[in-house]
């Protein structure tokens, strides 16, 4: 083994699927009834390494445009895509117009103000118009303004977010796409662009012109009843047995011996704890997946350390430096979070940097 | 302002104030009755970046021992601390034996299958005895047949891991300490190590020869009634409004639309969400601290955004681009922690990648 392999198998294993991630965005193309399919990599893409999901994207999909939260995030996505089409959803600064610009990034401005900033700009930029979220976007009154106002922009997509898109049976989306219609109306020669990853399953009557996937490209599911068919899990992450003890009854396990041995139990300590972010000390029915079954967590979550019970004879043949499947396709992303009190979301996007990181290219979309 | 200057103040901001880290190193090596006084920066420095804290600890105090979790935490610190003695909590494996001696690191045996691979080694290392937490260390039967066998080893440290010394008066903590000073008895010439941070307030009884803290370190309290004096905060988060919005009465705010106006509000978005680790969807009553008053957080936490109610009148000189703090000298880590399904430790290794993060030294201790 090489050195640099001894210190990567000291650490626990994340492994990213970029393929699935790929075949996750052709799904959501496919679904996507003609519509343009973007990819949101905000957040370090999902928390899955910005640095290598959008270029596996970009360069083994028809995927051309995607969105960030910030600048920051932009610049650093047009280092590795020089060609892609890249947006900016918190909106446009006084400070920050001409670094848009030298960047060839779109502002995605979010009121009058930004607007006015960017007016007769001949860049690109989009319009955000909010439709009862009210986060970002221009309010009704801006909107009303804004369409009764001749500008000098090159506005090359107008969008709005979903509130409850997860829940297709709620009003709220049939409102927002009647607001958003009205609007699209008035600006019929724009690209527009309404759904979000849940959006997409809410049919083509929300899909206009442009679809922008997030927690689905990485094989979450934003609150559905079920995933839909035909997305992939893309992360597995593996710890390994660091030490295994034989407790006597009435021993405990842990920080403030939450867990006490009722029989003679044979325990195993693995190299993965919450600051890599998957679990957490306020999980209670927390289980990892090793020798073909289910072990439950047992104990306090450790910053670097879990406990689990192999007590029963299934796992007779557990022994040390075996790893365990802490996420993966036994234990989803779902039925982790589950028994968290994260929702799948957050357990994406809070994935610890200490893990020994596997990009797995398979064969890509 | 530069180019990357335009960037950074497109994120939120993370300071880390390593002056006072190296204060509270000083308050706990002050408290801990002339035992020497280790530095304990796994996961990172709890969060908080080992590349800085390490060396500012290193470079400005007496601290010459400092703990990690693995291997690769341990080489990337010898990277930095050339010097410095350097322990790994989870043991020694078959293939890391080489690993260890070439960059002069100390491992952690935690049982009779990892002394045998390290005996007759004539480098350093320590034995960690396990007195009832049942994580790692030898048991009671590897510990008498330890003590009753010659082994070739030469042992700098022998140590164990208190299973409540955040809880001075519970009687766990005595019987831990009677058990150790049995083994230390045996091993007399040997120095001893019992006290983490909790341990260091528990008295003169339980420092030994060296005590290890880490929470205290950075500004947490393990759970004690309160933070012992003279230890300091030692980061600031800080978020900038995006955009100011009027609601009126009966508008809702984000996802799932939680929250929902009663009356005329006027509401702030601010760059800050979950992906960046201190605020979460399941926290029900977050504030942040802005233009000297405390703002409510209001509706779902985002991906890369909160909302917060600035209706009353005390927030009417707020504008765009102010700033928030939600973590600092106003709202403290525990502060925070309690409204947060999140304990300390947990929110501050689960600090996220994405802010703009900024060094302060002050003077250094």
């Amino acid at each position: 083994m090489s050195s640099s392999e001894v210190l990567e198998n000291s650490a626990a294993m994340l492994t990213i699927d970029l393929s699935a991630i790929t075949r996750n965005y052709q799904t959501l193309n496919n679904q996507s009834s003609g519509a343009d399919c973007a990819a949101v990599v905000k957040a370090n893409a999902y928390g899955l390494g910005m640095d290598q999901v959008a270029p596996a994207i970009f360069n083994h999909t028809n995927c051309k445009t995607f969105f960030v939260a910030n600048l920051i995030e932009a610049v650093a996505l047009r280092k590795l895509l020089p060609t892609a089409i890249i947006y900016v959803f918190n909106g446009l600064f006084t400070d920050q117009v001409e670094t848009f610009i030298e960047h060839d990034i779109r502002p995605i401005l979010n009121d009058l103000i930004q607007i006015s900033l960017w007016d007769g700009c001949k860049h690109p930029c989009a319009i955000h118009f909010d439709t009862g979220i009210n986060r970002l976007g221009l309010s009704k009154s801006d909107t009303d303004k804004f369409l009764n106002n001749k500008n000098n922009l090159n506005v090359s997509l107008v969008l709005s977010h979903l509130v409850r898109s997860e829940q297709p049976q709620h009003d709220t989306n049939k409102i927002q796409l009647e607001t958003f219609k009205k609007i699209t109306n008035e600006l019929s020669d724009t690209p527009a662009s309404l759904a979000n990853s849940g959006g997409i399953y809410l049919g083509p009557d929300y899909h206009f012109d442009m679809v922008r996937p997030g927690i689905m490209l990485y094989g979450g599911n934003p609150g559905l009843d079920m995933r839909p068919g035909g997305l992939k899990d893309t992360i597995e992450i593996k710890a390994k047995i660091l030490q295994i003890r034989h407790l006597s009854p009435g021993m405990s396990v842990g920080y403030d011996a939450i867990w006490t041995a009722e029989k003679s139990s044979r325990i195993a300590l693995l190299n993965v704890g919450y600051a890599d972010g998957t679990l957490k000390s306020s999980d209670k029915t927390s289980k990892v997946f090793l020798g073909g079954e289910f072990a439950p967590v047992i104990g306090k979550v450790s910053m670097d350390m879990i406990a689990i019970d192999i007590s029963e004879t299934k796992f007779d043949t557990i022994t040390v430096t075996d790893f365990a499947e802490i996420i993966g396709s036994n234990i989803t992303l779902e039925m982790a979070s589950e028994v968290s009190t994260l929702g799948q979301y957050e357990l994406l996007t809070g994935i610890g940097q200490r893990y020994t990181k596997n990009y797995k290219s398979g064969t890509l979309a």
